[in-house]
């Protein structure tokens, strides 16, 4: 393939043209191709994703002085995610230049939003390999302004919810579900107790005077462990 | 405080005193000095944390250039924890120089792994912040060697259950708990459903043919959620 075009749409000209077609492989590929001359995109999706959320974290902290911690991190979390990466990679048409195996392609991967952020994690680490951190960097927030800006400005007068639900992202990774686990005390006082589920998977509990109480505290502790990184 | 004790123990000297000082700033020692001249450590902590995962992916990257992502992932998260900070803090004596308040000091917070973890992040900020990611690097990964090497050699003999009781930390911050919730099958052919619970909450499933495999799966599964950054 041709990468000349994508590197006009990214922006980035790679002096390792090999790096480049690196970063587009999807597994897929490569268990068809066992000849390529290197390996999937995996690794390189390892150290993008690392570089992606620290040149963030250092934008935030620097741009937001007045914030507590508490914010930044809901923030950081809208931003490093699948659902942010797969957009900006969709807008930037990396879907045309991904190198996918025959079932990948057949079964939609070039839509899909885990292919897509996985491939610009890939690229990041790329342009870092063949640049430096200063280049990734200013290319990184360039491309991810827009939705800095999205999760400072509208997505911060969302609730846990919401948050949860965009963070784990519509569609084939994670229908977000709710239960009462149980009502205590007398009417005047009650307290529930809700459970919260991703894919059927019991992430977290929360605790309320109100169902609505008990679900957001039950979002807002499943965010905090699905992007703990620690 | 004279921290310049400190400095030489760590082996760098900030060109901006007040970041270190913040650095090592407790809330709880904020919470009494209402007048001091900076915030509590959490937002460096943010940052901090960012940072050392990403040197250390990087490291881990370029220097086992054979691994595949799971094995990095999984030794990077050996390394960037609590456990293995809180270790590194104590050995060079950050806990002499923890700016804490009154209720924190009497309640042990100097030898607490979590605020030693905590300011080891937060320095690795104010480092950053007085020098360039560059020194930074230099210093974490001299720092870290010894946590790396242990997660190479050592711990990738380790089974998942281990290492998830590692990651949880043991004491104050984590109770690991399996549960055999369903056996099916006949005898010949059983399944066995396992949940883990990290403190009573429930974090992950596994299923596996004998009651070691599925808290196996369970654990891998748990550590997934609970290093997963997006």
């Amino acid at each position: 393939m041709n990468f000349e075009n994508f590197e006009k749409k990214i922006g980035y000209s790679f002096k390792n043209k090999q790096l480049l077609s690196h970063a587009l492989s999807h597994t897929s590929y490569i268990n068809e191709h066992k000849k390529a001359k290197h390996e999937s995109n995996e690794r390189l999706e390892f150290l993008g994703d690392a570089i992606v959320d620290m040149v963030v974290s250092d934008y935030l902290y620097k741009n937001y002085k007045t914030e507590p911690e508490g914010v930044l991190t809901k923030w950081r979390a809208c931003v490093v995610c699948e659902a942010s990466f797969a957009r900006v990679a969709k807008q930037l048409g990396y879907g045309d230049y991904l190198l996918l195996g025959r079932g990948e392609e057949a079964t939609g991967g070039r839509t899909r939003s885990s292919v897509l952020a996985d491939a610009f994690e890939a690229v990041i680490a790329a342009m870092y390999l063949d640049s430096d951190i200063n280049t990734v960097s200013k290319w990184i927030i360039s491309k991810l302004e827009g939705e800095i800006k999205l999760a400072v400005k509208g997505r911060t007068q969302k609730d846990y919810k919401t948050l949860l639900q965009e963070h784990v992202q519509h569609g084939e990774r994670g229908k977000v579900a709710y239960k009462i686990i149980s009502e205590n005390g007398p009417d005047h006082a009650k307290t529930f107790c809700v459970d919260v589920f991703v894919d059927e998977k019991r992430i977290a509990s929360g605790v309320g005077t109100s169902k609505k109480d008990a679900e957001q505290a039950a979002a807002s502790e499943a965010l905090k462990l699905l992007t703990k990184n620690k």
